[in-house]
């Protein structure tokens, strides 16, 4: 990969990847090369010599598109959903072939980075609430979105609880203290032993609040995604990152400098 | 009752009553004239010429104390929980009674303030919540409390919540909007059609938030208790204004002046 | 005016105007009768039988709109700037000969609406903390907006901290305690005696959180303005109540009703 | 040292040695063997055999107390203030001497660790700020006392903000964006580049709120200190952590485990 990153986008015409053209455009280092859209295959055609190709497209057709781009020899950034053990694992078999011959060829290796979440304050936030977790003898989750959701809490609030509950767990602490003995249906789901509260409220977007007590003290980590704007900084940190990390990263934390 | 306001306290050597004693003394206007603890019972000869008595007593007796400080023609201020419509009716017909002769003999009327929470900040938080239902499309309530308390969520909390959906119902609003399809178990309890979340954490004393939501907006309201020496300058206001509020007033809010 | 308000938008083709047109047509009991743009003057001709206009135009010609509204027996809601005494003064000298004529032809009165700010949240926030205001030892105003802002602290932050101060000298309070002897560049700007502070951050739109304190308690009322869009419901508000407000009123708060 | 550590404390009669001496009497694992109050020096005689000793004394005399300790080969946990470049000199050159001795003597070394904040919220706050900074376009840093403190901002806020712009500075960041041109006043102190805003208000005790910005999001930290208690964890943390690192440490962060 030479110094300027040569980019294509796979669902260019969507909300997610209009807005990645123009981050890409607009990006230091980076150069767009191609705009697919729907009918568009990837391939050594319409790719136009990418690096890296970011696919937002839609869950029928991603894995089919990251195993052409990697036929085509090119880095893989995911942020469509829809990804289960099956599709990944087949996507980890098919890189160890393509590297293993890549290697012998004497080139560097691909890899495929697949983010739930492109949002830095969200993967921030779930990230720090995993480090702080095994301090504290309360930890609980608040989670706010827009009217409109249909599933609660939302799933970065349920990733959030979880790798706190598996926090917890290694460090030997057990359940948050809690001597409620009535009115349970106000003290929110239960994720793996950490409670979930989902607010909803007109005029919010995408919000999370995690909160952490000791005798004396509390420390919280809010987290507010306003707008999709604020994915792009993340993609373009992906874009950057995806060609020195061979092999398959589920989740943008693994990209981030957080020594 | 002449400018400098004298004042008995009942159950005085208890938590609330000795930080009520000590708030007394240290306000300007008012004297501190007899400390009732547990087998003093209020009469002329303990109540030293007491204008008001406030009563931090326990359930099972202030009621009888009420009754007895009507009859030595004492104005009454009460944070003792337990109070119920058969109880409070009781001293609504004494009062009744007791400043229909006052009356008769030129007197002004004797009050009862009965609160059951003297912390302005709460008191306040509810009443604004009140005010700021009707304008808003989204109204949602979270209280966190120490992880000791037994019932969820907290009476102020339940109170909050049937204020708002009085609001909502008078102006004509309907439920909030949510498209909730699963994961219920995270929204909270349902209070009068407005949802509740309690939150238990090691740290806190007793806080409340309000959220209310419009297109584009947001108001929160939130209220934090951190120590019970926050009740006294609701206490210091209902002694001051107790005096002029002949009969049964029941919340600390209708002596504040919110005009 | 009959039961269903005739509305025209002067400035119909602004970001406001064109909002408060989709606004309009959107609310119950609105008709949009006139969108009068750029070169159209307001006139019997041209407001097609309005019974109240929103002004969304631009300061150097607000003040002549209203004139020629009143001129054509129609009610104001004004939301563009730039207004001082010396032209409020020119308005109420106007209602008032205008309505005298009115009133001796049997006719209700007209009214204007001047309001520097629509956002129901923002007006509430500033009211709820005026009135709050004197139960608390403490109070700090801290402002948050995106950092394109290039005056500092807001005037809706302005505003509050003078209702604040007003209301703190009203009931006798001096200033908030303060034992600051190093870093006064920390302590924000002095607005009347109260501190405001101005946050800049990339990614805020208009926000404003009024900090009150007491020994052991705090109230805090925050208000998020995310989108313009936010300013719709008071407008509609507005319109809705200019017609029973004969002569001028300045701010939303006159209209809402917080009994 | 063996599994159980013995643990003497300096200052046992302070308020912050009272509440170290039982929070080692509470904790698994920790023995406490002798309380030193004013006039006892530290010395084979005094130390009653213990492993490690917790300084809470004076400045002036806290690090005379540290070369003692060393001298009577026990490590040492430090919360007393006054430390500057001078004096963790010398107590490192006095560890590189007692450390080589120990070593040769087939001893492990001795540790010291100086903790100018022992509260693991506002530690965490600081260390997250830190590694979340080089992400976001703009920062800026709110604290929150109560109104008897003399300085602002705080010294929290201070390192906070200096470790932000450490890491936007390595991350090749310049200043965040900002167009104000007028009130400079309300903007908060200039902390190597960053805004730090200091509230006072009757009712809180140490909070601090770091905020960060990106177009579409918002990332923010809390951090409350309601109660010295909360010091605690941290002291005990400490202790059991020392004696397995050699050397001067300076920060509590140092010994959490954040990987």
């Amino acid at each position: 990969m030479s110094d300027l990153i040569r980019v294509a986008v796979l669902g260019a015409s969507g909300r997610m990847g209009a807005q990645t053209c123009a981050a890409v455009e607009a990006a230091d280092g980076l150069q767009l090369v191609a705009r697919l859209g729907r009918g568009d295959a990837p391939g050594a055609g319409t790719l136009a010599g990418a690096d890296v190709a970011v696919d937002f497209t839609v869950p029928s057709v991603t894995e089919a598109n990251v195993h052409a781009l990697l036929d085509a020899g090119v880095h893989a950034v995911v942020g469509t959903t829809g990804w289960d053990d099956a599709s990944r694992g087949r996507v980890t078999e098919h890189l160890g072939r393509v590297n293993a011959e890549r290697a012998a060829a004497g080139l560097g290796g691909l890899g495929v980075l697949i983010a739930p979440n492109f949002g830095l304050s969200a993967v921030l936030a779930m990230t720090f609430a995993a480090k702080a977790a095994r301090y504290f003898e309360s930890a609980e989750v608040v989670e706010l979105h827009h009217p409109n959701k249909v599933d609660a809490p939302s799933g970065t609030a349920r990733h959030t609880a979880a790798a706190i509950a598996r926090a917890r767990a290694e460090a030997g602490l057990g359940p948050s203290p809690d001597a409620t003995e009535s009115g349970w249906e106000a003290r929110g789901a239960d994720v793996d032993g950490v409670r979930v509260h989902a607010v909803r409220l007109r005029g919010l977007v995408a919000h999370e609040e995690i909160l952490f007590g000791n005798e004396g003290e509390q420390l919280v980590i809010r987290q507010d995604s306003f707008d999709r704007a604020s994915f792009m900084p993340g993609v373009v940190l992906a874009v950057r990152s995806v060609g020195s990390r061979p092999g398959l990263t589920v989740g943008l934390e693994h990209v981030l400098d957080l020594s």
